[in-house]
Order: structure tokens, then sequence, then C-alpha cells
């Protein structure tokens, strides 16, 4: 029997060869497409289903790829011919809320925002805050180890997970990581899957790390100036004065350009670069004025502003910086990393990129962190290779800036071939022989990360 | 040529023999001891000689125990016959600090309280906070995934570390993590070395997280109870209040009783058991007077004080458990962590299992962790068997209650033969593969943390 034949003799209706669904699954978020349609979708609605799936892969050596909501920015959920795609967008389940003991049990399709909706309701929430919150799974950003706008003061995925549910390719469940919030028996394998993209096993449960609601009012910031390098020098000079923000985003004047065309907002003088900045908690106030005083020392002209609804437009105006650039063609979202005083000098070098290989290239920065997202735009679904070329430049400058060429989209299909690069040929071996053991076919998100392997 | 007189050949007088060293490096502070003293010790003083020991050792298939300070509590860095001692106590330099960056670059020897001094200069600090700061190294704190008194608000060692240099048994060095806060190229490796206990390779080098110093002045608190289960009952209650301190120790009435009497202090109530809480940061005032009315509440004779000479005083009554208990024989310090709103439950078997064995059991907690420091007192260098059956059923309970047999002393040799009911069985030969991918003859820390590999 075939694959798909034995896929649909015990997982029936749970398996989806419309063409619309194949289609669907060809892609991401990220521009990037499949060759062409996988083999079928199959919608998992428990653990059970996705170890069946599993096994029947396993005996016929057919490739799986993993996928949630389909939000990722790096191809990595992408399937192509030949592959089952395993969804685990149904297993959705809040499993457990544990106020007392500040933790959560989730199925992986449960969306980042909903979660925190039903978490709010126990005066918890779960930190991780990617940009796509409000459309993406936690499994996802398991998958990925998300980032977002709150990382510099709340963490990242890895700080918010203690224990992750693994099934292996071969159908195997591993209960990985701990209850506890210390906690050191072996290796820490929670900490190997996330992030790993998919390469060593489904997550089809987690164990999260809950933080109180944070109390006070809390206060927002916007600051604009003339020139990008001062934009991030101020934004620098902010961490490095000791004031820890919320939240601290920069958007460059194209960036901030595009907001105001998509919006309808007048146009803000030519070459103006924003800050936008939150604070909270109990020093909320204090910690804003410092942070103004700092950004008007920088030249900044600042505004700010303790009324919630006020607050929530002014981000809102940064949280469309994806929407608007979409409108202005197929964009690639790039996603550099430098350390927080690099910042000044990584944006000379998008300059410098932009002047040499004649492109347009909008960014905006999670500046608390110094994690950029350089955005080229163009025409059609294939990224040019003249823009990989201004994009291979930049990762190399991230590089030599001390920085990483993802700090939180991940490798996927789109970044594999700088991945030994950054790695190393040593280190870059050793990790593709960790996925090995975990999958010993190699069946899990073949050709991710991982470019020939 | 012998491993030995290869070493002498390449590492001259870094090579050790006297049996005054050989007999040091039999033991950590577990109280065990190795069945005899080890080939040689050798004192590293740079990467290069660690990589030349690790080749002379693949070379000849010689076992390799690396150590640092020789403070662990799970004999992790025991060394025997026929192993050769990698000491990396020598390699201790702060190699850089960058306070706007947030991370500092240290080698692996440096001891945590002489870092923290002179991070202190540049108005940071590392958070990780173990009891034996003062004599324990960074690169121990790495590989045993250390706690502390301080993580239920300022994080464990996996929380603070960007990027550690490994050199693999083979002596190839590998760069891993990252100089970034975020960053997700390929497999988290810094992760999974954090907490390896020397199975993976020797840590050469490391780049931490820091943290600005935190500002305001700390209130402590003590409260005395009359009963244990009173006492951690009021401690999982001012977690479930949604405070949180940067301290909250749990002292029984043996602890207790001890230190009052190393200390030369009127003898507590009988009974009496201790919490000792502090706050910090901005609302350190209103969480302490928050934290007292909870204690008051659950029963507890509170007193609460601003002067930063009392608050010492008090903590180091806490921090003089350890000497009392190894003033009364030989201790052997367990470690299980529980949810925190299970430690009633814990003690609860602690004394269950005082009863049935007939032992006691002076217990000190990490009460805003819920991880536990139960302790054993005997006679001689050898854990008898019939305390190890009373820690059997220590560790087991543990489990049942959803926790872990180690927090964060590690597994070392001493909790070996239990790692694989903690883990799963194909969760442990996973765990013991992943390690042959970075050490495929076995040759560091053999028959540590996994016990027949």
């Amino acid at each position: 029997m075939t694959a798909l034949a034995r896929l649909r003799d015990e997982l029936g209706e749970a398996v989806d060869t419309t063409a619309e669904s194949l289609e669907a699954a060809r892609a991401d978020r990220s521009g990037h497409r499949s060759p062409g349609r996988p083999l079928a979708v199959v919608h998992a609605r428990s653990v059970d289903d996705v170890q069946r799936t599993l096994r029947i892969a396993s005996a016929t050596g057919t490739g799986v790829v993993v996928r949630g909501a389909g939000t990722g920015l790096a191809g990595g959920a992408n399937a192509g011919p030949g592959e089952i795609v395993l969804s685990t967008a149904l297993m959705n389940r809040l499993v457990e809320v544990r106020p007392d003991d500040l933790l959560a049990v989730v199925e992986p399709g449960i969306l980042n925002a909903d979660l925190n909706a039903r978490l709010a309701e126990h005066g918890v929430w779960w930190a991780p805050d990617p940009a796509s919150r409000d459309i993406s799974t936690v499994g996802g950003n398991i998958a990925t180890g998300a980032g977002g706008l709150l990382c510099a003061k709340y963490g990242v995925v890895r700080d918010a997970v203690l224990g992750v549910d693994l099934v292996l390719a071969d159908g195997r469940m591993l209960r990985l990581g701990h209850r506890t919030v210390k906690g050191v028996t072996g290796l820490d394998l929670t900490s190997l899957v996330i992030g790993s993209e998919g390469r060593l096993g489904v997550v089809v449960g987690a164990t999260l790390k809950l933080r109180r609601l944070v109390k006070g009012d809390a206060c927002t910031i916007t600051a604009s100036f003339s020139a990008v390098g001062a934009a991030a020098s101020a934004a620098s000079s902010v961490t490095a004065a000791g004031i820890q923000p919320a939240i601290m985003e920069l958007m460059d004047a194209r960036s901030l350009r595009a907001v105001h065309d998509l919006l309808g907002l007048a146009a803000p003088p030519a070459g103006t670069v924003q800050l936008t900045v939150r604070t909270d908690g109990p020093a909320a106030r204090e910690d804003a004025g410092r942070i103004a005083a700092v950004l008007t020392a920088n030249g900044g002209d600042v505004t700010m502003t303790e009324d919630p609804v006020e607050g929530e437009r002014l981000l809102s105006i940064r949280r469309s910086v994806h929407p608007a650039l979409a409108a202005l063609g197929t964009t690639l979202i790039e996603d550099v990393a430098v350390p927080r005083s690099a910042m000044p000098a990584m944006f000379e070098e998008i300059a410098r990129i932009e002047r040499v290989h004649g492109l347009q290239i909008p960014t905006v920065a999670h500046a608390g962190d110094g994690n950029l997202h350089p955005n080229f735009i163009f025409e059609g679904e294939e990224v040019p290779e003249s823009i990989w070329a201004a994009a291979d430049e930049l990762f190399r400058a991230a590089i030599r800036l001390g920085g990483t060429l993802t700090g939180e989209h991940g490798v996927g299909e789109l970044k594999s071939r700088w991945l030994a690069e950054e790695l190393g040929d040593d280190q870059w071996e050793l990790q593709r022989r960790i996925t090995r053991v975990f999958d010993p076919q190699g069946i899990l998100n073949r050709g991710k990360v991982f470019a020939d392997a």
C-alpha cells in the first residue's frame, strides 16, 4: 500500500487531499513557495493521530513537514512533492492553568493571542510576543524559538518553556523537561527542541512558564529623529543608561512613510525616523521620564502619553509596518541581530548595501535587543538573485559585527545556505548528526535548516 | 609512550602528580570519593593546554574528568584510577565586560563571587547565585546548570549564558551561541551544554548575559512558624498572591536549631520553623508589606527590617545551614524540586520517610521555586545503604508530585542510578546517544550522569 493509502486507511477523514489545502501548504508568509503540491495534509486531532502518521511515514520513508498556522517567515513549514503535511492546528486545547505554580499546559495549535486572552482571566500571561501573535501558534513559536516586541524585558520563547512532549519520527513519544522551575536531570532536550524548526520531532504538548500580569499603567513615548543613525544611537543610549523599557521599536524613514501612506496619515517630514518606546510596571512613569530625557539629549523630538488608548494608537503604527510594506510588493523580511551597541553600525551597513545594490531596504528594529528586520521588496513570487546577493552582504555584515543571521524567524529553507558560515563547518556537521539521533532516516522537514541533509 | 609521558612531554610543568593533588581530585563536596587516585592533574592555563590534553587523551583512550573548584555536590568531578584530571581553575580571566551590551566574556575558572565583585564596578551583575558562590567557578556553574537563592526572581544559569566555547574530546573547539540576546541559527547547543556535567566537552570560555544592579534598598523579613507545613503553605501563598520576592528561604526546625547551636545564638522555641524573605527593586517596601501580611495571615510571627546590616545578619543564619549540619557529621545534601504548590506535600513525604526509616532529615528549601535540600547526616565517608534507601523514597516522592530528583546540583555519580526512572528509558538512551555524537569514544566524565556509559 502507498503511504497515502495507508494514511487514509488509518486516519480516515483527517487526511485531506483537496487542491486548496495542498496548495496552501506549499507556502508560509515568507513569500517563498515549494516547487509543487505535497501528497496530503493530515489534520491531527490527537497525539495518537500524530503517532500513527509518523509510523506510516517512517515505514514508507516518506518526508513529513509539520505545520501550525503557516505564519513562518523562513519557509520552514513549506511542503513539496511527495511529502506529508502534518498539521497540529486542530490540537489547540488549553489543557491546564496553574496560576499558583505559574505554569500552563497546552496543545501546540493554540494561538498565542487566544492563549493569553484565556490566561488573563487567571491574572497571568505567557510573555513571548511575536508580531504575529494573533495568527501564530504556540507550537510554531516553540519550533522557531520566536521572539517579538517584549523580549528585551520579558525574554524569548526559550525563557518561557518548562517542558515539551515530543513525538519522534518513529512514533515514540518523549516527555522532555519539568513542571518545576529548576531541574537539571540529564541533558536539556527541551531547550534543544526550542528553535529546532521541526527537525527533531513533532511538538504535541508544552508546559509553559507564566508570569503574573504586570501591574500599573504603561507609558508610551514616541521620538522623531532626522537620521536613522541618531535614532539607533539614542536607543543604544537608553539601554546603556540602565533603563529597561518593555518595548523599544525603531522605524526607519521608508517604513514610517509607508505606514503613514497605508493608514492615510499626514506624511511625516522627509527623512523622519521614529522610536516608539513603552515602559510598564511599578516604575513605568519614572522610567518613561528618564528615557524621554535620554532621547531628547540624543536629538529626539519626544512626546509621551499615559493614556492607554493613545498609547495603543501609537504602537499600532509600528504594528502596521508589515502590511504597509506588503502593499508595495512581495516582501522578503530579513531578521539579523547584533549586539545592541552595534546597531548604529548595522544601519550604516544597510545604507551602504542600499547604495551598492541600488535598492531600498526599509528597516524596522526591536531596538531594545538589537534585532533588525530589513525588508526587501520585489515583484513576483520568487526572490530575485539580485536581492539574495544584497541579503548575502547583509548577513555577512551582521556576523562581522558580532551578530547572527536570524534573531527570531529561523533558518528554514531561505537561510540554510548561510548557516554553515555562521556556525562553522564542525558545528554544522555536529548539529546535523544530532538531528540524526532523533530522526535516523531524516524524514522530518528534510532540507530545512541543514541545506543538504 | 604512555598517556602520562605524553602529557609531561607536551605540557611540562602543568602536569601535577603530587599525592596531595591526586588525592584532592578524588572528591568534591558531596561526601563521596572515587575508589582511588587518578593518573595526573593537568592545570590548564590556556585553550591550547586543554586541546593538547584532550588530543593525548583521545589518542590513548584515556578518561578525562574536568574540574573547576571541586565544590560540586553530586560527585560529578570526582576522578578515579587511570583518569586524567583536567583542571580549568587557573583559566580565570575576566576577558571582556560590555555594560552597554549587558554581556561579559569569561574564562571558566573565575569564581562566581570574584566575577560579581568586578562586574559591580561597571554597575552590572551576573544573577546566578549558588550558595557556594564564594568558592565555585562559573565553569562549574555552567556544567551543573546551577541555581541558588535568587532564581525565582532572577533565573538560573540557563537564563544567563549567551554562548559557550567548547573543546570536544578530540581537541577541536566549537564556538556555540551568540553575543546577541536573540539568535536562532540551528540547534541551541549552548543550552545543551549547560547542565551537561562534563559529558559533552570542556567549557573553555563563556559569554554571559548580565543584568543592571538592582536599585533601591532591600527589605528583609523573617517569619517563625510552629510547623513546617504551615511555613511551606505560607511560602506557597506568597507566590500564589502574585508577589515575587528576590529570596524566600525556609529552614525547618532541625536546621534552624543546628544553626543557632553553631552560631551560639539562644535556642529557638522547640519546633520553630523559619522563613527568611528578601524583597528588592523599586517596590521593595510595598512588596515586603504585602508579604508580611500574607505570612501573618498564615500564622507566621513576622519581623521586618530595611537596615542592610541587620538584613545581612538575618540571611547569614540561612547561609550557615551547611556548616551547621556538617558540624554534626558527614552530610548527603539532596536536591529535589517540586511545583511550588506541592511543597507542603513534599514536606509531609519527608516527615513520613523520617518516621519509616527512623532518620532525621533536616531540610532547607528555596521556597520561592520549590527546590528542597533534605540533608542526611551520617558517620564516616561512605553513604550507608540505609540512607540511600531513604533517599530513593525521597526521589520517588518528588517525581510522583510532578517534581525532579535534582533541581540544581546535577546527577553526577550519586544520582545516576535514578536518572532513567525520571527520564524514561527511551529518553535516557537518546540522551546517551547524543553524548556519543560529541564524544564518540566516551572518554569525558565516564560513568557520570549516565551510569553504565
